[in-house]
């Protein structure tokens, strides 16, 4: 099974005080770009995968969606998801993307935020959720950026440049992020497409996405995600059978 | 126009001695690669785009292709391309990939081999691309990876890491390659495709290209290329009107 960092004690700590955590989807930069990619949910029947704290799902339901799952490895974060969005109509499941299984159950969007790179088998992954969606259904979800993915640390060295090693070394990168340990799944831009173009997917938007100048005004740090992109974000449609 | 550097005696003379320029297609390690992402050329209309020496003319016309127009802005290449080839039925056309006008004349097929990093407008250029290709044509491309492009010159450290520096900042860039000044344009991965997409293109394979094992194994300087990769390779679909 993928690994389950979030239910460590001090990595739930840690990542709870983050913006995102805190304050749901407009804590979360990339989200204005991520939510132009999805279509309407009103009367959908809509799946986010790596749901934690369940801030999407909520939103899916203010949307008007017909149902909303959300699954999620996590103990903690499910029990705290359920906290935040008491008596709305979403089911929330535990699962491991790794070994993930939906029965015959169809969705028409399935939705996933920072979730995938936690996944070692992207190939299965991708090719359960062609199997979950309608014809034409939307698979949208963002991703650490190789470049981001790629190092176990962010190393970046006095001038400010980004130390990039083994780009095309896909595979297995352990991390110290916000606990030590934190296993990730480094793959390419061009191998995420490859195996959704494989696997009954069309691709139809992709963002590198990167920080407005009013936003590295506002909080200076974000100057790092324009010398190495820290989301890509991805919006593929389930082709007909 | 784009910067004809091409026709510039000492950039000539240093890019004739490269592998590529004396070997053609077998001298580009990243051929196999873009080979396979080409459909059947037997029959068929074929466009190259920055054709150079006429390597990939001279191919198509071996493939049975009914009409290969290569297309250069030097005229130093289109007159050695042609010495190449004689007798062989390509036709050969001076034309700037910035202003490109193809009239209303059609093609099956349009490829161009690292040649699009060159123009500054590539919306433009894939739109005029676009025009010329008949419904469900294919446009099949190389172009120098971002990770190349993105740095006037190749930066390494004492440790082998590659200084990456302004990834999202798209545009200009001014490189010393076998001569002073050779201007070239960075767009991120993100930016291409979605050039494509809303240009009424399909993208149908994408590799960011990587030696193997056995070509380092031969040639050690290649690791670079796994470092941070130097060919991105892109095939996609003219869709139908």
């Amino acid at each position: 099974m993928a690994q389950n960092i979030y239910d460590n004690s001090a990595f739930f700590e840690g990542y709870s005080q983050f913006p995102r955590s805190r304050e749901g989807l407009t804590g979360a930069p990339e989200w204005p770009a991520l939510r132009a990619m999805l279509p309407s949910l009103a009367g959908k029947r809509v799946l986010d995968l790596g749901c934690g704290f369940g801030a999407f799902c909520r939103f899916a339901v203010g949307e008007g969606a017909a149902e909303v799952l959300g699954i999620d490895l996590s103990e903690k974060m499910l029990a705290e998801a359920a906290t935040r969005g008491p008596g709305l109509p979403i089911r929330y499941e535990r699962g491991d993307l790794e070994h993930l299984d939906l029965g015959g159950e169809q969705f028409d969007v399935v939705f996933s935020s920072l979730a995938v790179h936690y996944v070692a088998d992207f190939d299965r992954l991708v090719r359960t959720i062609r199997r979950a969606l309608v014809s034409d259904g939307a698979f949208v979800f963002s991703t650490e950026h190789p470049l981001y993915a790629v190092r176990a640390e962010p190393e970046f060295d006095g001038d400010g440049a980004f130390r990039l090693k083994d780009y095309l070394v896909e595979g297995e990168r352990t991390s110290d992020w916000v606990v030590n340990g934190v296993i990730k799944h480094h793959r390419v831009i061009s191998t995420m497409i490859r195996t959704l173009l494989s696997s009954g997917f069309s691709l139809t938007d992709i963002e590198e996405w990167g920080p407005s100048d009013a936003l590295i005004a506002a909080q200076p740090d974000y100057i790092e995600h324009r010398v190495r992109p820290m989301f890509l974000l991805v919006a593929a449609r389930a082709e007909p059978k």
